[in-house]
């Protein structure tokens, strides 16, 4: 391991230091004669790059050497495969989850995931509780919304997917869903995170919208730390200065990410954009750029399909965003979990998740 | 109100935006031929601005007029003075609180309370729950961290700013604290905002670092509904493109929430520089910028004074920070609460407050 | 046209905005009783919007109407196709242009040319001057590598792509280059904007790295109200608030100014990388997002090919590109420009160009 | 000077950096055994930094040791002052320069020469060449207001600073500008920048609004660079995602900069607030930090005080703001430059300044 310190450190102060090298295990010694630089040599841990950076004498750990820590991809590791019901994420599998914003009533969430299914997507996004800016906002049906998930999932055999914002409401929430979402504004609750990891489900983990790449990865690590292996990272738009689109969907992390951690990535065009137009578009761009797969917002009012200004897509358009998914990862030899894959038909299959 | 909807909406996609605007007491009539502007005539009601923008057809309220949400400043209101023990924020009242970033031990904390009262600052700042980046950071004492500052408090009678990161934690955090803070990383934790707006505690709500203002207020405005008051704001920098400073400290925000709301506004310095060097500079800025107080890091440790890379500045250096306060203050006829203006001494006081 | 006002402005402060009106050839009327909101009717002109923006009591323009900028898009307008030699962008045309950085010697720059040419790639990238940050860098050879460049392709046939920088210099680079770049730090340099506009040739135009979509938009109407119309668009990353890439590529942008403006859009994937790892991916998502076409850094050294930090990729690595851009664009049955299209060798074909 | 190397560099590959070390004068030598830090030993040149860091195999220059750029602020050296007429910037020295923002008519620029010098300011701004956005604004008056300044400065005696844009046109301003205004837009502009420095005038330069500490330290430098010293730094605010503000004023760049340079540094807090509003609390906020003075947009238009929308403020309000600067300047001991320091009367002084 390589350490940057800071300058003009006399003997006695670096004493502490060099105390918690030699408990960590290491044997260190300066590289340059002003003591700014130290090299660490012994065996690494996940939790050594954390301790060595929070020190205030370190600037920067410059090289973490062997001290992996748990989202990181080594040398010859394989990638981590989420399974989600008959989806799959990562190790060349892509899959799609869709359906709409939230829980509103029965009749519409069956129709959406009976619409989804169509389209070939086994997987139903919907928040029963959902973190809103503004107290006065709809903060979702709760309980009850989550009754209604189980039911439709009971109903159809999809799998779910819904968010979970209060430590006090994981286990309630785990019971429901197949994969429990920790949103954008929930990227640095702690406590949840550690919660949420102990659920024993596949966690799906999206980025904070003013949150580093770095720190995305150490929110995942919150969760990994409690021995749940099964975290998808999404990417769902940063925030910069121009309105254009509601949230700049960073590509660039999502190639990042491909190669830094063996975690899968997918992402959420639809937070991003904030404009339906862009959606289909934006899906392109993270599928193209390795991500694998997609969170999607849909809805089933054909009326305000016309229109701009909704973040939400038809299931017409999620149908041609399905077929342009398997195009693009064919291109790539990976393969698109499709819900017509089951060999079972629905109403078989649909008995079967529900223990 | 004034009301911009989405363009091209025809006559039946309006029907439940209009239902709405009547359910919500209001009489609609369409500004312009194309049908995308709506004036609502009748009573404002708090929650109607989020009402209306939340509807999907609805691009902006352009003009909220009297639906004033509780942050609000309006016409003839005065500014919500917040007391933490002999303390005053707002209204013209100015002060400060200080203190180590973590309790780590009793001996050291009773010290920096000492030396912070002898500065004149009645607050002390110190955190036992840290919200940390990484899982393997110092996560702060808890529990025992809460226990030796009730401890501090019992022995000088300064007051205590901690910081709560979970809900279940409230109660327990509330025992302690004089005034409950809710750090920077749970501004959007909304559970946790309801949570503490019930504790019956003043409250130090810190902004995110992505967040804007609007959302900032409304982050206030979840504590406010519960019915608490006692909300103080700070402004501790947002994330910029440039690492010369940890933070941009949004001064400009700063000056716009003193006209904007009634809350009183305060400045940390310390986490917006993340270079001890430049808080004295930025906690000057931000008085002259009309904030009505300031949360400083400090430390007692005299031999990394000397070093930059610490935020953290020497207990000197706050009270060298103090005397700028008190002049800063005085140009504008404001008054800077001095722990010295306690008619009572210490050992008496330091009876009291525990009861 | 739909015009927002400022608030509380009374009769006699109108007047002149009103005067300002009906110059323009409209008719206004207020639509409220606050007169915060004002219809003009009239034939709109591409200058009005920008004009009443300009106003000190107009706050906003809501709705342009049709006063339409030259770059924007209209319907039933076709998209622009701009041609570079053998190349062209837009109306489903997709092409690339590839090169080093600056040209450094001749040698080296026709080993590049006829390396790139061999990908398939018609046209050359590099710098003879250099828009450095630090005055002390490689500022280009300026004028004796624009003579290597017009020697390169006086010998290869290849086309030329080089920035400018100086309005004294337009001239001159114009003689060598097929296609003039803006770079990014030029995209508010309006005396020069106009002078390259006046050119005769094609124009690259970057985006500032701080500018929004619209000031893209209006940074391209300077060189179009020149009465030239051959302006690519790029898109090459904005700057964002993490380090894990140089820049954020916007591939949101990318897709919006598909449908705002008729004018083709590329995107640099290395400058918004920095890192050649993530170059192939970026470009895969600008394509996938609906970019018409590619511009990239590529070297020819082998021994740097295997090292991160340099954000150029090798021939070889273009090569794979250029394959991927074939798959992707043949997806939506787009075309993409190849040099080997071309039906004269490139020896014959090479005499041609130059006069 | 301390480098730090890409990773995984062979011995052959490292040749050329050695090379180059040897060139510069320096003896070189690796400080670990994965050859990633390199310490050299020699003189330094204010040039060598830049060289190294952009070589391609190095990564960051950790320390410039003693190779010093021209703008940096080195032990024992004295603060720059910058003199405009009878006001003077740096070293203890606060000025202020107050005006319109362009130069529209003769009697209005005359009026606000004559109100800005009575609340005691002695550089009117005002700008004849305006860098827009849009093509379709209004240019500026040209040379026609250039003339307009130098009658006004000949009549009044006003010091003048006003932009150039344009490389060709920096001799005709200089004629007229005792300061040479380089705008935000211009920042990049580097032949631009080199021309102006040649022109023998103290230059005010704008940071970008996109860019960093360090861009702004470097477009300083070349002007620097050019032999001419007379260089006045302005923070005006850089670009945030929140639109509470036009721009965010980053007073902890402020603060860092008048530690890291020995150049005087102002600050606009016009352009930064975009606010009439808040232009009196950020100039405090940008003294308070440290600033060596003010530039501020004023008008003489009583009917547009009242309203919101403008960012200038009225001749009242620079009074007062004139005052505030007093008062926060005595408090630090420093000195504000003020009109009616002049010993000699208006009349007699105005003949002077004009050749």
């Amino acid at each position: 391991m390589l350490v940057r310190l800071r300058q003009g450190l006399a003997s006695p102060e670096l004493d502490p230091l060099l105390a918690l090298c030699e408990e960590l295990g290491y044997s260190a010694r300066f590289l340059d004669e002003g003591r700014r630089l130290l090299e660490l040599s012994g065996c690494g841990d996940r939790t050594h790059r954390t301790r060595l950076e929070d020190h205030p004498d370190v600037v920067e750990v410059v090289d973490a050497g062997d001290s992996h820590e748990l989202h990181a991809q080594a040398d010859g590791r394989q990638d981590t495969v989420v399974r989600v019901g008959d989806a799959a994420f990562g190790g060349g599998h892509v899959a799609i989850a869709a359906g709409p914003c939230s829980v509103e009533d029965y009749d519409r969430l069956l129709r959406l995931a009976l619409g989804v299914q169509e389209c070939g997507v086994s997987i139903l996004r919907a928040g029963a509780f959902k973190p809103r800016t503004s107290p006065y906002s709809f903060q979702g049906l709760g309980v009850v919304g989550l009754e209604m998930l189980a039911a439709v999932r009971a109903e159809t055999g999809i799998s779910i997917v819904t968010e979970v914002l209060d430590p006090r409401e994981v286990e309630r929430v785990a019971e429901v869903a197949d994969w429990i979402q920790i949103g954008t504004r929930s990227s640095t609750n702690f406590p949840l995170l550690t919660e949420v990891g102990r659920a024993g489900k596949p966690i799906l983990l999206k980025r904070g919208f003013g949150a580093t790449v770095r720190e995305f990865l150490l929110s995942a690590e919150y969760v990994l730390d409690t021995g749940n292996e099964e975290v998808v990272l999404c990417e769902r738009g940063v925030r910069g200065f121009d309105s254009t689109t509601r949230n700049v969907l960073d590509v660039g992390a999502v190639a990042h990410l491909r190669t830094a951690t063996h975690l899968p990535v997918i992402v959420d065009p639809s937070h991003a954009a904030g404009r339906a137009d862009l959606v289909r578009p934006l899906a392109r761009a993270g599928l193209a750029a390795g991500a694998d797969g997609l969170i999607v917002e849909v809805h089933d009012d054909p009326s305000s399909a016309k229109s701009d200004g909704e973040q939400a897509i038809s299931l017409e358009e999620l149908g041609a965003l399905t077929r342009d998914a398997q195009d693009l990862v064919s291109l790539d030899g990976r393969v698109l979990s499709m819900e017509s894959d089951r060999s079972a038909p629905h109403t078989s299959s649909a008995k079967e998740p529900i223990q």
